[in-house]
């Protein structure tokens, strides 16, 4: 097991309705000595690609985007959730499902920040049914900017995202890939390559 | 001026409504050598008060608080702006009234992640009103936590949120401090210790 498997199996928990909570050491307590080994492993797969900016969407997407972003010495762009009074100007905007809180919402980022020039990694903490990453990839196909790598930390290799991205000719990374949960038996991993 | 300063002299953007635009390095796309910087000087003030925890609130905030954290070597925990499934057991919450977005949201803090025993450093983007810290400070006073300072990259002097925390006793640094804001004159500052 990789440094992120182990520390799933360690302190996070599994709860029905397919949650993995992972909320003392990734998405609500954060653990930045883990969230480095996790830029690094996203830096050694896709240093040689000439990546000019790192992309999430907020929140928790933001914390992996800015350590990674230091192996990288690159700007992070984070694609924001709600129109606010200071988003302003040309916006590219996507219309992503929410599992999580079982609803439709819109992601938008300034037009100013990606451009056709830029070659982009897209990072996010958790990929499952993949709704949230296409809406950063439909932002990038609107921007015409080139999509490098898909660096995950965790993915649900039993729902779709991952396959559906694979299949469409991304290179993505994910650092653990759970193959099962459940409540009483914990969780078990794909066979990684990190 | 110090780097901040500068920064907002050379990029930032004045808007009507009070509103100073730093989307292009601060919170939206970030800058992360900037961050460093901002942490450095966070940690060169509060570097002996034993801090156990960073405490923020998304979204932009945890970009500074994850950059941070590495100079103090504790983790982030960072206040949620919604209740979502993940969210779950004991929770401290706090409501508050965003200007921005012009209405009232909860911020909400899992009681698993800050206890009687912490020693926490609060940090954000922006002091204004002032009404996002009073949140993350009545999460604080549940906690039973100690508040050893707050850490703010820029604090508009010309509205109240500074001088109330002050006034309370808290130890505030604002890296910048704005003291007059015009779309035609730019931006002037105080004369600040940083």
């Amino acid at each position: 097991m990789n440094f992120l498997e182990e520390r799933i199996k360690r302190d996070g928990q599994v709860r029905a309705g397919n949650i993995l909570k992972v909320d003392s050491f990734l998405n609500h307590q954060l653990d930045i000595d883990l969230l480095n080994d996790i830029g690094k492993a996203f830096y050694d797969r896709y240093k040689d690609l000439g990546i000019t900016k790192i992309l999430t969407v907020e929140a928790s997407g933001i914390a992996i985007a800015c350590i990674t972003a230091q192996y990288f010495k690159v700007p992070v762009v984070f694609a924001k959730k709600a129109k606010s009074r200071n988003l302003d100007g040309d916006l590219y905007s996507s219309t992503v499902h929410s599992f999580t809180y079982d609803k439709d919402y819109k992601v938008t980022l300034s037009k100013k920040f990606l451009t056709s020039d830029d070659k982009v990694l897209l990072v996010d903490d958790f990929l499952a049914v993949g709704k949230a990453m296409h809406g950063l990839i439909d932002i990038c196909t609107q921007a015409g900017c080139e999509i490098k790598g898909i660096g995950i930390a965790i993915e649900k290799g039993f729902q779709e995202g991952g396959k559906t991205l694979r299949d469409a000719g991304y290179d993505v990374t994910s650092i653990a890939i759970v193959r099962s949960m459940d409540e009483n038996d914990g969780v078990t991993f794909e066979t990684n390559i990190i």
